[in-house]
Order: structure tokens, then C-alpha cells, then sequence
């Protein structure tokens, strides 16, 4: 993201506070997110994708499967439905325990989670410098996760501490409640209990319950991943900070099954993979991609780490892989009665495979490159924005600028842009100065801009200006391709 | 599909009726496509895409947003979420009216659509030569669409008929209800009525609603169109043949926005490009596809055709083409309040654009490809299946075959698979004989074998086997890049 090999390029510092206001804007209008339904208001959390952000989608999503599936002769992929039935849902443990503990305040009708009301009291007294008061709250929060009537004693450590809403400075709690995420549909003409179905609120359980259907259709052998795209929904009480938490929002995990005592090494190795993938094959900035180790583990883990990035508003995470045990295919074993069990043809040893997960969060990632590639510097003297992505990311791959609007240069840029248009996403653009065409392409990111100019006509050359150092150079009309495909690897 | 090219390879005569039950059973057999949930005995008319049904539908989408979006200078896409504000479907007419006529037999507990009992009613009366009645009958069923009471008007014409349900020859009937097809969630903690959201029984609307965000933004002038891809849901009680008709579906949809009065131009322009679509982008048999043109329009519609594919079990939609005129975006100014007008800024004038739609589903498309590739034949005395999809549909674009399992030549195979992995989704097999590798991607569909034997070590040259002739050809490995990008065309 270095500019130092063009001195007319001068970068601008942002402070961090200021881009997610400034992203959010340009993304609405430049086409990459809108409010969903905005013309009715909006819906909670729901966002669309516009041109650039469903093409940019799309290029992230290509990417991943690629990497993941057709570039690994034992991985495989598969597209399984958002509806599936209940007792999957019963098996996997979300029916019973995929809750969140809710709390309501009487007087302002406002709905909260009654951890985060704890935890944000706990930061509080901290910064306060109430140290020992933090501890002992910390340690009856900790002691009420094992408590047999959690929200009984979460209820009580709200009351004992007098703890207020923070927006509204109000505190008439009622009764603590836990809150299943998993939203409910009614199947089938009438909606009686034998008919309900759950929207996933995750894409791996589709994984698991086709393992053996997958394995024998691809005659895989352990080791071997599943790999998966698709949308998943949450029923979330707390969303926001953008496209980052929505009740709607799509997934890329792949379950990778190995031979128990095996796990360590493949953890390892898929840990190194993914990191490298979000640097090498995104152009992230490493600088931005943190580790977390998870001290205190799911009951179906023993090892997660996460990826975060560094998003404007903190460090979050985008993945995360976990090493997840033989939990969920002894749970399916249990509650279908089917055998889940690996047998291993060579050996004749009988098992039921340990599960690393990568699970990546396709629209946290799409706002991790949106913030990663926001930038505003002086070219020339002149301010501007351009979203440095990674040629493989960028929405637009080329731009075909004719320096006139009509005759022979708008026709030869017409014939360029068809060509290319059969390998890229590209757009033509004849409106306006060609100084106001390149910050238009800046500002959505799109690496190269060809100008067509009186030389082109002369000689079959043309220019091609670099999006990120404002630089040019002239190159041959019939080696464009040749060009844009370097520029993709 | 003719094989006069070679005298080895002799074509089978297949009863289309013996179809369906071949494929269903080679689609799970072979991971392109399993039950939905099936340790937990499946979900109704819930289906998954396993390995290679994922890479083939992936090959589908890509085809079309390629055509419809990358090719057209004056489309867009979209990628709009599934939960909308409720208000999108009051505005479209889902909500009063997107239902179907239900009706009860008492003594068996099976529901029925009532318009299909009549229907069927009248079919059978024509069979069995009673043109009379079934004229009468007719008269009545057409009166009844526009009475005060519709479902009374059903019911009165079953009771007269005497219409007994055919698959149980019973006939206790309820009276006739109206049920919507919509799926409905609660979203927020409490399931109360304000928080009703409806899963999009089509992705249109998303589409419509955006109509000034992408115009703005993307500096879009009439005409031009927005494009997308999406799953939608609707509660069908009738469903079946396998993939045809699911719950959960995935559409490929463009609106064109038009001036009004030129409509019928755009109409007959997107009615020639869609149909040549399934022809030369995707290889479908042209005699098994059949035009449909709609006498009794929708409310919204002047015109309205549909692309129908003759399946194994009958002639079906899969795409429909539809002038929709302005009633959409009518209706969502109405309902929002919002001016949906369109201003050409050379002449000044106003409008509502008119639409013209093309609307295809992808799972029906996926199935119609199965179909049309399936084959069996004889080659060199022995039998196979295969699946004779154009290279651009098919999972698997080339398998790598060395001769030997172990040292240079498995070697060999594995460099030249992982660089041909780079682009495409190969497999690499060197189990069993050659043959029967043969046999194992013909079933799947793969157009290119790629065999390395002994020469290969010598010379660098590998046999290229066809998958429709069985013939041989022999090339350099260093133009197996070219050869294949040739094919792909």
C-alpha cells in the first residue's frame, strides 16, 4: 500500500473513527451496498448487494472455492438447502442451547442482552478504577455460567449491582429469558408443531449429515474436506456496525475429516493455509490480520483460533478454525441411528474421523477488504479516494476510456471493451474529463484504465494508467490481454 | 448427439418414462444430487447438490450472469438479501392474493388443490369421450375465477361433479380455503405481528425496489436491465419430480427497463437471445425445447411467453419471458410513497418505465441438462451411460489418467493435473483398468480423458480421449492448456 515510487502521489492519514462513516457512504452511492427495502424504510440489519458489491461477492466467493475445492484433489464441494430437517437441528445442539439471554427494561420497552449488560458494567467499573469491585462482579458473571438457573443469577447480579441501560441511563428490568436465534418457519398448509423448520443458522451441518453420501459418490479417503458456500440466518437481538453482524449472511466453511490423534497436524497445517489465503490470494494487508487463541473453548472443541482483522470500529474476526472433535457425527450417529463410523480400506481400522473446520464469513470479509482498501491521498494536487483492491477483488477489472465521444476512438474503444468483456467485468466510459473518468474508476477500484487517444488510431497502442501510482505507460492494443491476465495472477 | 462419426459407438433407445428413475438414481449414485437430511429421512421435496451437482450448478450461474451481466454494457447485477420489509409483498400482491385454493378429505387426512381436482376431472371426462359434460364443467370452472366467492364456487362445482380424490378414490370433502404460499418468520425476540417477515417467494422484487439505488449509482439510462441470482421460497403443497418443483429454489432473473411503447421491440429481442441461450451457450438438444405463449395473462402482463423443455415426465417451463408493463414499479410508488418516475435527461420526459422480464430456475435448468445429456450406448460391444453435457456445463472438464499407479508416470500426472487445476476442476484417477476409469467419467459427464503411458515418457505427448466418440488422439502435454480453453468455447 506503499506509494513511494510516485512522488505525485501524496497519502492522507485517517483516523479510524472517521472511515466507517465514509465507507458506508461511498458504498451506497457508488453501488456496492443499500439499505435493503430502503424505499420502505429498511429492515433491520438486511442489506443488498448493488453492482460492484455482487460482482465483488461474487470474485470473493470464486476465490475461496477455488482455492478451497478445484485446487485440492481432496477436497470437494457440495450445496446443500437452507431448510433441513428439525432433528439435525435437534442432534447438532442449536434446538436446546443456540441461546442468548435477553432481558427488557419495563419503562423504555428496549430489549437487551443481559450478558452484555454485565460485561459492559464490568469494563466500566475498570476504567473507573474500581478494581476490586470488577473482580468480584467478574467472578460471580463467571460463576452464574454454571449456575443451574443461569438467568435467575445473571438477574441477580443486574439488581445487586443496580446496573442501568447504558443508552438510556433506565433500569425497570423484567425476568431474564433465553432466546433461541434459530428463526422458525411453519412447512406444509397448516402451521402445526409437527411442521416447523428451522432457517440454518450455519452452513456446517449440511456437511456433516451428507458425509457418508459424499464420501462413497467421491470415493474419498480420510483425510478429506467438504467444502460449502450458502446463506445462513440468526435471529440476532444486537446487530449492526454494518454488514458486519446481520440476521442474513453467508458463509465459506470447509470440514476437513482426519483420522483421531491426527488433528494437531491438520490444525496446523489448515491454520497456515487460511492465513496465507487472506494475504496472498486477497492482497490483505498482514499488518491487519491478528491471531486469537480461544482460552475458553466450545464443549465440542479442543483447539480454536481465530483470524480477526482490524475493522475501523476494533479488531474482529473474519474466521475462525476449530478443531471440533468427532462431537458433531456422534451426535448425528446418536440421534439418526445411522453409523458414522470410517472404515479405513488399507488398514481395516474403524473410526469416526475428528473434524478442523474453517469457517470464513463472506460479508465480514467483503467489509474487512472495503476497509482495507479505503484510502484518500493527493494526486497531483489534487485530493481523491480510491479503493486499492487486489486486481482479483476489484469489481471492475479494466476501464475503456475513449477520449472522444463519437467516431472512430469510440469505436475502436467499443471493439476493445467487447473483447475484453469476454474474459472480465468491464466498464466503458465516455462522459466527462478524462481527469473526472480516472477518480471515478479510483473511487471504485478498478486497477487499470485504457485510454483510447489520436495515438491509438496511428498506431494500435494505447495507455494504460495505474490506479494506485497514477502512473502510465503505453502498450500494444493486441497485448491488452496478455496484460489483464498478468495482472490477475 | 448423433454418433455417425464413429461405427464403434451404438446409440440405445431409452423410454423417456425409464428416464427419471435412472436419473434420480445415478444423481445421488454419483454426488450431483442427495435428499436433503436423508439420515433423518429427508425434508419434503429438500434436496442437496453434492460434489459435482455444486460444480455443475456453479457452471450453470456463472454461464448465465456472464451472458447477462459481463456481456451487456447496459445490465447490472444485483445480489438483494431474502428478508425484505414485509411491505415489498403487500405492494406486489403476495400477501392478498399469492394462494392456492386447498380443500380437505375428511377420511383420509390428504389435502388436495381444488383447481387441480377439477381439472383433472375435466381431462378425465374428455378421455372417456363425454365432451358434453366436460364442456359444461369447463363453463362452470372458468365462471368461477371472477365469482364473489371463489372457493364457494370450487366447492359447488366438486360436490356436483361428485370429484373424488384420484390416488384414494375418496371424497369427504372440507370446504375450500385460500392459502398463501409464502413462508413467514418472526424476526426480534418476540413473535409478535409487527415483526412478520416473509421469506421472497421470488427474487424480483428485490430488483424492483432497488430500481433508483442501481440507476444512480451505476448512471444507468433506459433502456437497461438488473440482473440477479438468488434462492426464494414458497410453502408448495403440490410438489415433486424430484428437483422441478422444491420449497426452496434458486431463480435467474433480469428486469429490462423500458420506455413505454417500445416494450414489444425489447420483447421480441430478449425472446430471441434467451431461447438461442440454451442452444449455443449450453448445448441443449433445440429439438426439446418448445415456445409456450400465454392466452390468459396475469394482471400485470400484455405478453407473456414461456422457453418449455420436454422432461421424461412432460413439457415444462423453464424460463418465462413477461412484459410486465409498469405495474410493479405502480405499485411500489404507490405503497412507498417514493416517485419511481424516470427522467431522460435529452428530451426532458417523464415516466414509469414498462418491464420487460426473463426468468429462469436453476434447479429446473440443472435438471433439464441431466436429462438431455443422459444416454446409453454401446461401445465396442459393451455398455455405458454417459452423460453427453457440453464442456462448459459439465462438473469435471478433463480427468488425468496415468497408466500406472506409482513412479514417473503417476509423477507425470500429477504435475500436469495440478497445472491444469489452476483453471479448471480436474479429477486425477489411477484406479482399476483404463477402461473402466473410462466408464467412471463418462457417467459424470467428463468430455476429455487425458491418459499418460509410456510414450508420454518418452515424447511428452498423452492421449486425448472424446467422451461422446471414444476416439483417440494423440497431442503434445505442453498444448493441453490450449486444447482444452479450445474446447470450452
Amino acid at each position: 500500500m506503499s506509494n513511494t515510487d510516485s512522488k505525485r502521489v501524496q497519502n492522507v492519514n485517517l483516523p479510524p473513527e472517521k472511515v466507517m462513516h465514509k465507507l458506508v457512504s461511498l458504498a451506497k452511492r457508488r453501488g456496492f451496498i443499500f439499505p435493503s427495502s430502503e424505499i420502505y424504510e429498511g429492515l433491520s440489519s438486511c442489506f443488498d448487494y448493488g453492482p460492484l458489491g455482487s460482482e465483488m461477492k461474487k470474485n470473493i466467493k470464486d476465490l475461496w472455492w477455488n482455492a478451497m475445492t478445484r485446487r485440492h484433489q481432496n477436497i470437494v464441494g457440495i450445496d446443500a438447502s437452507i431448510m433441513m430437517n428439525p432433528r439435525v437441528w435437534e442432534a447438532s445442539g442449536h434446538v436446546a442451547s443456540f441461546n442468548d439471554p435477553m432481558i427488557d427494561d419495563k419503562a423504555t420497552k428496549r430489549r437487551y442482552r443481559a450478558d452484555h449488560l454485565i460485561e459492559n458494567h464490568i469494563e466500566k467499573l475498570r476504567r473507573d478504577g474500581k478494581d476490586d469491585t470488577a473482580l468480584k462482579v467478574q467472578t460471580a458473571y463467571e460463576q452464574a455460567s454454571t449456575a443451574a438457573d443461569l438467568n435467575r443469577a445473571l438477574y441477580d447480579i443486574i439488581i445487586a449491582e443496580g446496573i442501568k441501560a447504558q443508552d438510556t441511563g433506565s433500569g425497570e428490568w423484567t425476568e431474564v429469558r433465553q432466546f433461541n436465534l434459530m428463526f422458525q418457519c411453519g412447512m406444509g398448509a397448516l402451521a402445526d408443531k409437527a411442521s416447523i423448520v428451522y432457517l440454518r443458522p450455519e452452513t456446517a451441518q449440511g456437511i456433516f449429515v451428507n458425509f457418508h453420501n459424499v464420501r462413497e459418490s467421491s470415493r474419498m479417503k480420510v483425510p478429506f474436506g467438504i467444502a460449502q458456500i450458502g446463506k445462513a440466518f440468526r435471529n440476532e437481538i444486537v446487530k449492526g456496525n454494518f454488514i458486519f453482524r446481520m440476521v442474513e449472511f453467508e458463509q465459506m466453511e470447509m470440514q476437513y475429516f482426519v483420522k483421531p490423534g491426527t488433528q494437531a497436524e491438520a490444525f496446523e497445517a489448515w491454520r497456515e493455509e487460511r492465513f496465507n489465503w487472506y494475504t496472498s490470494a486477497l492482497g490483505i494487508n498482514r499488518d491487519k490480520l491478528h491471531w486469537y487463541k480461544h482460552d475458553k473453548l466450545a464443549h465440542y472443541a479442543d483447539l480454536a483460533y481465530d483470524i480477526k482483522f482490524e475493522f475501523p470500529f476494533g479488531i474482529e474476526e473474519i474466521e475462525g478454525i476449530h478443531s471440533r472433535t468427532d462431537f458433531d457425527l456422534k451426535q448425528h450417529q446418536e440421534y439418526s441411528g445411522k453409523n458414522m463410523e470410517y472404515i479405513d480400506q488399507l488398514t481395516n481400522e474403524r473410526y469416526i474421523p475428528y473434524v478442523v473446520e474453517t469457517s470464513a464469513g463472506c460479508d465480514r470479509l467483503f467489509l474487512a477488504l472495503l476497509s482495507d482498501a479505503y484510502s484518500e491521498d493527493v494526486v497531483d494536487g489534487e485530493p481523491r479516494i480510491s479503493l486499492r483492491f487486489s486486481p482479483k477483488v476489484a469489481p471492475v477489472k479494466a476501464a475503456v476510456l475513449p477520449l472522444l465521444k463519437k467516431g472512430e476512438m469510440a469505436e475502436k474503444a467499443a471493439r476493445i471493451a467487447d473483447d475484453l468483456r469476454q474474459l472480465y467485468m468491464i466498464q466503458q466510459d465516455d462522459a466527462g474529463s478524462i481527469g473526472k473518468r480516472y477518480r471515478r474508476q479510483d473511487e471504485i477500484g478498478t486497477p487499470f484504465c485504457l485510454t483510447i487517444d489520436h495515438e491509438t488510431l496511428e498506431n494500435d497502442t494505447l495507455t494504460i494508467r495505474h490506479r494506485d501510482t497514477a502512473s502510465q505507460e503505453r502498450i500494444s492494443a493486441s497485448s491488452i490481454r496478455e496484460f489483464l491476465a498478468a495482472g490477475m495472477v
